[in-house]
C-alpha cells in the first residue's frame, strides 16, 4: 500500500549522519512523532519516516484539555492568523512574536450567488485561501515549518517546487531571517520563476523534470552538503503537514464555532484533506464543536486522478499516473496520501472525483463571475467538482457546504483565455453600434 | 490652480440630464457633499464638480460625538474589514450585512528587518494592502463606490483603468450582484486583461490611449447611453474616494489607538494621500488616538513626478507631465488632487520625492529579501522614498514610520528581472561545482 522507496532510502541518509539534530525549543503541545502506519513513536525530530515500517511520520500531541469555553475564548482573542490557535499546533506559546509571515484566518465567504446557480439550499461558502501573503495556502504549512527550521537549529529552508511553494519558502525565509534554497526545474514559466526569485534567496534550476528535482532534493538531504537545511516537504514534512489543520479550525471558528456537513478539498499529495480531518476530530475532542456527522470529499483534475479513480475502482491501493491537466499544483502522480484520502472519503460517507480542464475553466469564471474571487485552477477542480458531485446527487444541496479555493488565479492566467468583449474607436456612436448600450 | 475643462463638461452633462438620482438608501453619518474649493454644499448625489466654481466635491459628515471609548469598543467589536469603520464611512449601517468584498484590515507588519537595513530605530510599518481581495488598495474605494451605486439605484459599475482598478471594479460588481462595464486602453498587457475580464462583465477596449479612454467616459456618462450608470471614479468619485479614509483608521487602530509619526504614501491622483490625511484628522477629532504631530509624505515615480517637482520648485501649481515610468498605477501625468497634496506635505512638514525606475526595482527587491513582501511597482516607489528621505534626513529614524504597499508584484511581474542563481544538473557534484555548498 506504501511506496517504500524514496522514504526508505532517506531514512537511511538521516540514520547515517554522525549528529541529528534534535528540538532545542518548545513545540506547544506536541510531544512525539507517530507512525500512522504501525503507532511507534519517536522524539521530536527533523525526521519524517518510521525506521520500523517506513510509514509516514505525524505530531501527535497532548490537547488542553479542561473547560472548551475558556479555550474559545483564549483562540478569540489571539491575533487574525493562525497563530490564534497555537494551542493546538506543534509550535512554542510565544510563536506570534517572532518575525514569521502569519498567514492564515482568510475570508470564509458566503457564497449566496454561487449557491442560487447551483442550487444549493442549506448554505454555500467558499475557504478563500488566496488572501495568504504569498496568495496560496502553503504559507500555512511553511510558517509551521520555518518555527520547526528555528527548533532544530536549521539556517537553511529548502524545497522542490513547481509554483507555489516556491514563493511561500522565499518569502518565509526572507521574513524569518533564513537562508533559502530553492529547486525548480530548468523550465518553469517565467512568471513562477520571478515570484520564487525575488525574494533574494537561491533559486537552482534543475535540468530535469519536476521528478528529477525530487530525487535530487532525496540525495540532497542525505548528503554532508544537505547538513543543516530544512526541507519543509521533506525532514519537516510532519511539521509542516499540520499547518493545514489551520483550514479546520478557521472553517468551524467562522461558520459559529460548528462542523461543516459538507467539505469539498482538492487532492495533490493528499496530505491537506488528511489534515483537515485531523482538525476537525481534534475540535470535537476538545468540545469546541458539537459533534456530528461531516463528509469529505477530494477533488481531482481528470488529468492527473489517480485518487478518484482508486475511489470509483473500489481500490486501496493508488496506482500512480503521468499527470496531464492544467491544474499543475495538483500534479502529482504518485499521491503520498492517496491511501488515507480514500479512507477518509470512505469512513466519512463523502468521494473522492474529478473534473476534466474545460469543466475546470468553466468553474474558475463561475466563481469569478458569481463571487468576484479569482481562483487558480486549483480553484476550478474544487468548484467543478463541487458542482458536479451535485449535478449527480452525492452532495445534498440543503446541507452547510465549504469549498476550498487554495491559491490565486493571477499565477494561472494562462489557464483562462479572456479577453474584452469589443474593441472599439473612443466615440459614442461606435459604442451604440457595438450592441453594449442595453447594459 | 484647478483644471477646469473636464469638470465643467461633466457638470453641464449631469445638469442638462430630466432627472438626476437622489439617494434612495441610508448614508449613515454623511450628511452632503460640499466643494473643497468654496465650501458650497450639495445634497448627497451622484456628483462631484462644484455647480458654482467648478472645485471638487467631497463627503461631508456628522461624525458620532460622545465617548471615544465606546466608539473604539465598537469598532473593535466590528469585523475585520473596513465596514468595522462604518459609523466614519458614507455607509449604511447594515452595510456589513451585503454582499461586497469586504476589504481591509490587511496587516501592518512591523518591518524590523527592512528598519536594520535602513537605519530606522523608532519602528518601520509596511501597511501591506496587497492583501486585499483583488490585491490592491482599490479595493476599498469600490466597495464603497458599491454601496453608493445601490443607494442611487444603479445597475452598472464602470470605470476606465489600465490595470488593478479594472479588476477592483470587475470583482466588486460580480460579488455585488451588479452589472460591470469596464473601458481599457486596446492595448493593455494580456495578464491584465485576464484579470479584468475575468469576472465576466463587459470589457471594452478602446482604440487609443489611457486619456483617449478618460475622455469618452466622461461623454458617456453625459449621454443617455450612460444613464444608470456609476462610474467609480467619476460620478461616484467622492464616495469612492472616502475609502482611503480606511487606511488611516486601520494604521493608527494597529499602532495600538496611537497617530504615526511619518507616514510615506504613493501619489497618483493624490486622492489617497488627501483622504489618509482627513481620516487621521477624523480620529483626532473624534478622541480615538491623541492628538500629536505627524507628518506625510507624498512618492512619485521620477518618470512622473509633477507634484514632487512642484513641492521642490516651491510651487502650489502643479504643471502637468506626460508620464514615462515602469510605475503604471501611479503613471497620472496630471493629478486632479496634486495641489491638496502639496498642503497636505507642506502643512504637516513632510515633503514629496521621487525616485527613478531602477531604485524602484531596487526597493521591491529591497522590501522582498527583508520581509517578505512582493510589492507591485507602486510599492518600489514608496520604499524607494523612504530610503532617499531617509538618507538625506529628511524622514526621522527615530520616530515610528509607515510606509504603504498598495499593491502586488504578481501584476506587475515584468518590472523585476529575476532568475535562477545557477542552473545545473541534477547531481550533487554539478550543485558543489555550482558554489551553493557554503549556504
Amino acid at each position: 500500500m506504501r511506496r517504500k522507496g524514496l522514504a526508505s532510502m532517506a531514512v537511511e541518509a538521516v540514520e547515517s549522519r554522525t549528529s541529528v539534530p534534535r528540538a532545542t525549543a518548545s513545540f506547544g503541545p506536541a510531544v512525539a512523532l507517530s507512525c500512522r502506519e504501525c503507532g511507534e513513536r519517536f522524539p521530536l525530530g527533523p525526521s519524517f519516516a518510521c525506521v520500523s515500517c517506513f510509514g509516514p511520520l505525524e505530531v501527535a500531541y497532548e490537547l488542553p484539555v479542561g473547560d472548551p469555553e475558556s479555550l474559545r475564548r483564549r483562540i478569540e482573542a489571539g491575533p487574525a492568523n493562525i497563530w490564534r490557535y497555537a494551542p493546538l499546533l506543534p509550535v512554542p506559546a510565544d510563536v506570534a512574536d517572532r518575525p514569521n509571515l502569519n498567514p492564515g484566518f482568510t475570508k470564509l465567504v458566503k457564497a449566496d450567488n454561487l449557491a442560487r446557480e447551483l442550487g444549493v439550499t442549506g448554505g454555500l461558502y467558499v475557504k478563500d485561501d488566496s488572501g495568504n501573503p504569498t496568495h496560496s495556502f502553503k504559507d500555512r504549512v511553511v510558517a509551521i515549518a520555518v518555527e520547526a527550521a528555528r527548533a532544530f537549529g536549521f539556517t537553511t529552508l529548502s524545497c522542490s517546487s513547481t509554483g507555489n511553494l516556491a514563493g511561500a519558502v522565499g518569502a518565509a525565509a526572507a521574513r524569518a531571517g533564513l537562508r533559502s534554497c530553492v529547486f525548480i526545474p530548468h523550465d518553469l514559466e517565467a512568471g513562477k520563476v520571478v515570484m520564487a526569485a525575488v525574494y533574494g534567496g537561491e533559486l537552482v534550476g534543475i535540468e530535469g523534470t519536476y521528478d528529477d528535482v525530487n530525487r535530487f532534493c532525496s540525495e540532497l538531504i542525505g548528503d554532508p552538503l544537505g547538513e543543516g537545511w530544512g526541507f519543509v516537504n521533506v525532514n519537516l514534512r510532519p511539521y509542516y503537514g499540520e499547518g493545514s489543520k489551520t483550514l479546520a479550525y478557521e472553517i468551524c471558528e467562522q461558520l459559529g464555532w460548528r462542523l461543516p456537513d459538507q467539505i469539498v478539498v482538492p487532492v495533490a499529495s493528499g496530505s491537506q484533506l488528511t489534515k483537515i480531518d485531523k482538525g476537525l476530530k481534534e475540535l470535537v475532542a476538545l468540545g469546541l464543536v458539537e459533534d456530528r456527522p461531516y463528509r469529505i470529499f477530494g477533488a481531482q483534475a481528470e488529468g492527473c486522478a489517480p485518487v478518484s479513480r482508486a475511489f470509483k475502482d473500489g481500490h486501496e491501493v493508488v496506482r500512480p499516473v503521468k499527470p496531464d491537466t492544467i491544474a499543475k499544483s495538483l500534479a502529482i502522480g504518485n499521491p503520498a496520501d492517496g491511501p488515507y484520502v480514500l479512507d477518509i472519503a470512505r469512513r466519512t460517507s463523502g468521494a473522492v472525483e474529478d473534473v476534466d480542464d474545460e469543466r475546470i475553466v468553466e468553474a474558475i469564471r463561475l466563481l469569478a463571475r458569481t463571487e468576484g474571487i479569482f481562483a487558480e485552477t486549483a480553484g476550478g477542480v474544487t468548484v467543478g467538482v463541487t458542482r458536479k458531485l451535485l449535478e449527480d446527487g452525492r452532495l445534498d444541496p440543503s446541507l452547510t457546504t465549504v469549498v476550498l479555493n487554495t491559491g490565486d488565479g493571477l499565477k494561472t492566467l494562462d489557464a483562462v483565455a479572456a479577453g474584452p468583449t469589443a474593441t472599439i474607436p473612443p466615440s459614442l456612436s461606435a459604442f451604440r453600434t457595438a450592441g453594449l448600450a442595453g447594459l
